[in-house]
């Protein structure tokens, strides 16, 4: 069996619980690395560099990407966000999976790129509990919620194209069911192709009698 | 969440243990019942009519293909082998998976028709486990396990094909792998494509504030 981690990239609605899951995946789990993003926006209170982005400036980045140093990278309102691709690809190397959470357009540059990469898709059982956690946060104006909710509904259209759904009804549970998707998710034969040849080359030796 | 069952169907090299696993999954979970193949050709000593297979003549047969009776069928050396449809569909109904066990080309088949068939792929670690496991039944001459091998190495080609892997090292703990594969398989957008919909139906209404 393949002993390497894959890479994991998590999607979903604003206000599906994306971030507690991925928190409480990480603190359950063992086998799980998080990737950290980079970014030439400045930190907000509480942000620390290296722990929730690393911190770079227009320059830096921009030399990451001309040494092919980023996974994916996108420009939102004047600043770079991306993935750094070292860190992803020892990870996997050592055999942890590596948890990336990004938005949809981002998800399908990499799916598109690394074609083993696992894309999850995270959602309340309904839109109507998602305008209640919206609403539960008491973080955000009716306009801002509406403006989330008006995201959703284009987001949604992108669902099919992830290979798996994780309904977030319950926290505890669904932090079990998003480690049992990764689980079975390696035994997709894309990311066994390894096992595969090497079953396929062995057969060929053996039934031409060489064996 | 979408409460049906689904269609699993378990091809795999002959000698890979797809039959005991599949026997050990329905003693171990509750949630599963086995698709019967029906047949025209002769009950062998032990196999019964009900259990083994459903044995009928060639005009039920036929009858049956008529009515659309079969998910798929074939016909080998003079007899017919097909999957009733409505012992199917009633499970999947009342919420069971359905565990049918069938070669590539039939699989093959049933996936074309119903793209939410889950396809799994049964085979020991390596090609050498393989030619071990044929020859340790002592059943077979030398010239049979030869054409085993030989039939693999055709199958080997359309293991892409299959959704999933299950790698059959250890039995105990390949029967509780492919409990897990099947489980998380449930969470794939085409079969939660219900749920999906109303979310989506939800969003369009509340976007446009009529909620």
């Amino acid at each position: 069996m393949n002993n390497n981690g894959i890479l994991v990239v998590i999607s979903g609605f604003s206000g599906a619980g994306k971030g507690t899951l991925v928190r409480k995946l990480m603190e359950k789990y063992d086998n799980y690395a998080l990737s950290i993003s980079m970014t030439t926006r400045d930190a907000r209170e509480g942000e620390e560099d290296g722990v929730h982005y690393f911190f770079v400036n227009h320059k830096k980045f921009e030399q990451t990407i001309a040494n092919d140093g980023l996974l994916e990278y996108a420009s939102y309102c004047g600043n770079y966000y991306g993935t750094p691709r070292e860190y992803v690809e020892k990870q996997i190397a050592a055999g942890k999976d590596v948890i990336l959470e990004i938005e949809v357009q981002g998800a399908l540059q990499i799916k598109k790129k690394f074609p083993n990469t696992l894309l999850l898709f995270v959602t309340p059982p309904s839109a109507k509990e998602l305008a209640q956690r919206l609403r539960d946060r008491h973080t955000e104006t009716d306009e801002q919620i509406a403006g989330r909710l008006s995201r959703a509904t284009e987001e949604v259209e992108w669902i099919s194209k992830y290979d798996f759904l994780v309904i977030n009804d319950d926290i505890e549970r669904s932090v079990d069911r998003l480690n049992d998707i990764i689980v079975a998710a390696h035994n997709v034969p894309i990311r066994q192709q390894e096992m595969i040849n090497e079953i396929k080359k062995d057969l060929e030796v053996m039934t031409k009698g060489e064996l």
